[in-house]
């Protein structure tokens, strides 16, 4: 396809895909059919040359230089793209739907076409490469190190009215997020707002966590680094507690682990990802937990049950309420959790590789519920 | 002003910096006046209703409702924005020049007039309150204890061959990135892709530099993380050389310290950030420094002299080849260079709040070439 992005490929995952170049500041990259074009700044032009993947690094201000010469004083950015395509030829693209408005009006007041094609951009971006497997893999591997960290600092830590000391200390998300960021760094991966939460923290499933972690509650990890190498993602949540799980939270993750691995014995190519989480949520209800909206704030199972991984921590497919069909190659989470303030929350997630038959788990770690 | 931003905060600074609320993904920020709302997913919304600042969090599951109630089976994103529009009486909005096409398109075919404002679209922001410097300061202060760890290590070690030794193993730029980015997650920030580089390395501002980093020859550090606790970046760079400084490079790191003091003496309320970055690049040229293509390479100052720093690593203003009038609050750094691989390279950069009269330099860590 002919497709034009400008973005920084720091933090849009497309640019990225397609150059294999990553810079804080937004650049330009057309293709056309088999050819690529990146346009670059001074900054930036030998290191692109260096490190991208594309066909041709083609110099910014050179073509700045030709847009001046047609008369323009000041080229902004499109009026140098400009130059690119009437060279090139082209009048019609393709661009992402985060395309950003005030490039795209520029474009169309010069009379390109431009076609909103929405994710996947690259079809083939969710389709993972054996090496974009492995990186994956790899990323996972340091998450289970830091897992394994974890238990070991709640296995170690005694239980004080409720609290756990560790080092004669109390040990509260702040202290395990601190110590396992260290240790994921330590491996060459970058982890943000990892969530280590309990108790009401941890039924809002996207609140970090803060405060003491206490005993006999459900505690919460979900971990999501990246690879500073590969700047892959891998995602994976564990419930535990330490101490003693009361009967209802015990009966509550038995039936989230249950939907899990229901969900992931259904995962393979071809299949409606729309079904597996019905599926879920129907488990869920016939075991009498209900969602919705219960003294003011979501209970139950209020989020999706899984996202693609790459090089977005989430990327398409999506396995939750909307049309889906999964495909051999793809990396999907299966994360359905249940969440009531009155008993506490659960999440298991792990990350399995689509395939023909069925899906591999990427995700060794093991699931026990409770710590002693 | 009446505006709308759709984005994802973990990576869009406008739309953090409005709604004080961090997600991975985007989510809607409507703006009315003085009137600010969120339309908030099930699975953000009572985070949202905790955490952000903002006049009202609604449900966006509510508003979708009421879009399936008008006839949609599956209402899209903007079908569910356009019922919050139509109930608040707005038809016409200010976007963010990022704002995503297709979001655009879709609002466009509803009647919907956008505009796009540029950068700063909420002016403020490049103001920087009080807090917001402390924010930024704190940040700089764990740069400038990392670059103090960088700079005792390279004391410690031994030179060989060249190349240096610290307890038995060839530093590398790995290593001291390794061990400066584990102390700054220590201190609470997050630093990716640290330039640690010397030689050919260092003469590609933007590379990050790889392999051993060698003695008597010039080694740029530059450190830009993040805080994990307050989003606020600091930016900082220093050119340090283990060993002696040829006559050269001497010579180079005079004329480029000189350039950054000037800078910064010029840098007040009201002043033409152009007229900085051409005084700076007339005198490297006057003492013979020239800059341009060179067999095949970019040298000389090929990079803009400074740019804003705060939510976002590089945001307005910028000091460079552009217009841009300074105003009092801004924070922006001040980091002329020159890169010649046959002499070496060498980049100063400190941060400096603007005043009504002259700057405060938030940097003050020693700007010392040699390293014994």
């Amino acid at each position: 396809m002919d497709c034009l992005l400008i973005a920084a490929s720091e933090t849009d995952a497309n640019i990225y895909y397609a150059s294999g170049f990553l810079a804080p500041d937004p650049f330009i990259y057309l293709q056309l059919g088999e050819k690529s074009y990146l346009l670059m700044s001074d900054l930036e032009i030998d290191r692109a040359r260096l490190q991208s993947r594309v066909g041709a690094v083609l110099s910014y201000t050179e073509y700045e230089e030709r847009a001046k010469r047609s008369g323009l004083e000041h080229p902004r950015c499109i009026d140098v793209v400009h130059v690119l395509l009437e060279e090139q030829g082209v009048r019609e693209l393709k661009v992402p739907g985060n395309f950003p408005l005030v490039h795209a009006d520029a474009l169309r007041k010069r009379g390109y076409t431009l076609s909103v094609k929405e994710e996947p951009f690259f079809n083939r971006r969710a389709i993972k490469t054996d090496a974009e497997v492995a990186a994956i893999r790899k990323t996972q591997i340091a998450i289970e190190e830091g897992m394994d960290e974890m238990v070991t600092m709640l296995r170690a830590s005694e239980i004080k009215n409720g609290f756990l000391v560790l080092d004669g200390e109390i040990l509260t998300s702040e202290r395990l997020r601190r110590r396992l960021h260290l240790l994921l760094m330590e491996k060459g991966c970058v982890a943000n707002h990892t969530i280590i939460a309990c108790g009401t923290d941890a039924c809002d499933p996207h609140q970090q966590g803060t405060g003491p972690v206490r005993a006999h509650e459900a505690i919460i990890f979900d971990i999501f680094p990246r690879s500073t190498e590969s700047h892959y993602f891998a995602d994976m949540s564990r419930t535990v507690v330490k101490g003693r799980a009361s009967d209802g939270l015990k009966r509550l993750y038995d039936v989230v682990l249950q939907g899990q691995e229901m969900g992931i014995a259904r995962v393979k190519n071809g299949v409606q990802a729309r079904d597996i989480h019905e599926a879920i949520s129907k488990l869920f209800e016939q075991h009498g937990y209900m969602t919705g909206k219960t003294a003011g704030r979501m209970q139950g199972f209020f989020h999706g049950t899984g996202h693609g991984v790459g090089l977005d921590i989430h990327e398409p497919p999506r396995i939750g309420s909307v049309d889906c069909l999964l495909q051999t190659g793809e990396v999907v989470t299966v994360e359905p959790g249940l969440y009531y303030p009155d008993i506490g929350a659960v999440r298991i997630e792990d990350m399995v590789l689509v395939q023909d038959e069925g899906c591999r788990n990427l995700t060794t770690y093991p699931k026990v519920l409770e710590i002693s």
